[in-house]
């Protein structure tokens, strides 16, 4: 398998995230889906709802955020032995336009990999009629729990 | 009123905060609601819900900053002209411990107000057994839209 | 000229980033010097110097951080109206990798340009036997101050 | 020993935390001078100079985040055990009044200590006629490197 990040992946860890994400009862919650999982690289989708909202009527930037550090977390999560779990340690995010659209996506990516901790790049898009607008720019920093089995 | 940060308020910006909260889709959709209302400090309570829940039981990260950036933008909010309205520039929060627990409550209170930006401490607590554990600590950076009125 | 974030600037631009750049006390001080000027794009380096350093030989996160924050600054600072200074609002800074080697370079990049704000990535690299390894990552929200002249 | 943050410290943690203070050759180098050592607490001071500023005649935000690494890192070292070192993972600092005066502090005091990671909250102030107001504010993740001593 690449050893790039963005490089296809073997089937048992795209299982792993899987799997993983479907225990999180927040992301069901949220209407939110794995939209692509590669090395060190997720996507999450969330459409529109009138139960994302804030004050205005945009997605909230806690849904946003939600989503952000589940691709980032899941990124990292990609790269880890197999018998491990992720924590986030932290995250930053910076809300750079409105959160409007049909649909959020929030992109995950390794942008630096280690035995203990990770650090992942966050943007999250939104799309409206056909066009992606970037949302959200973030890092997060992510700790590897091993010998901690996930499920 | 007290121009001290936790002091009484106006019953009108009370209102004006209960009504903005009240327009956040996100908030009832996670069981969120307003727990204090002060003069630069507001609280926010979630009770716990698998809706709400990481891969491991415990309330996700985004759950925890949904409620964080709410109580820090409304905080700041509470000190804003009547006419005005507030957007989250940016946040940041460490994960300091697994909120687990029958409730999460975030406290926003506003370190340093300007008149275009203002920034706010973030602290979670969850509450199990009638004990309180810091579960997240946070700063965030919000910004006031002069005469764009928040209704 | 461009308006594609690393193409060319205009030289009345490139000299008020200049002149901006050496009444900065504190750069001098570092031993850090330019090393390009683009518009929304600005690298400074600093060569290794024992007055740089961390109480294990390596360059101090602070002269990291030094060259990163203005790195970002100029960067934001291309892209503002010729009679307006920059502020930081904040920065956040992941560090990497240990900061070694003969010389250090910071690239500040404008990732989203609006009236008010700016967000910029952070990039430092260290420069060492020929190699170029990532040391610190991080993302600042500058503030453009409109009509008051950086002179 | 106290355990509360900011209590008194055994004279070998003082000594080990001034003997590695004065191997970082860029504080020296800025004129930073430790002025307090506590339990989980730890504040620098650093007299202005022209060396020191950014192209307002400020203090540039750099040296105030040398100082502010520095606090924290030390404030957290004191935590540590004897045959461990202290590394910065990510700071993040919010500029939120003009670095002017005579002098900057800074204050760094441990919010949450752990075996692997350190959380600490950072404050500077800057002096100026007998006057002493908040100019950043900030959060910090340590690591601590266990069996790995510092000197």
């Amino acid at each position: 398998m690449s050893r790039e990040i963005g490089g296809p992946l073997a089937d048992d860890i795209v299982r792993r995230v899987e799997e993983s994400f479907a225990r999180q009862g927040l992301m069901a919650h949220l209407g939110a889906s794995l939209a692509d999982i590669r090395h060190g690289l997720v996507s999450i989708r969330m459409p529109y709802r009138p139960e994302l909202t804030q004050q205005h009527g945009f997605f909230h930037a806690g849904g946003t955020s939600a989503i952000a550090d589940s691709a980032g977390g899941y990124a990292g999560f990609t790269l880890f032995p197999q018998d491990s779990s992720v924590l986030t340690v932290e995250f930053k995010l910076n809300l750079v336009n409105p959160a409007r659209g049909d649909a959020l996506e929030a992109v995950g990516r390794v942008a630096k990999s280690g035995r203990t901790l990770t650090v992942c790049q966050l943007e999250v898009f939104a799309e409206a009629d056909g066009e992606r607008t970037l949302v959200a720019l973030g890092q997060q920093t992510l700790m590897c729990m091993h010998s901690r089995a996930d499920a």
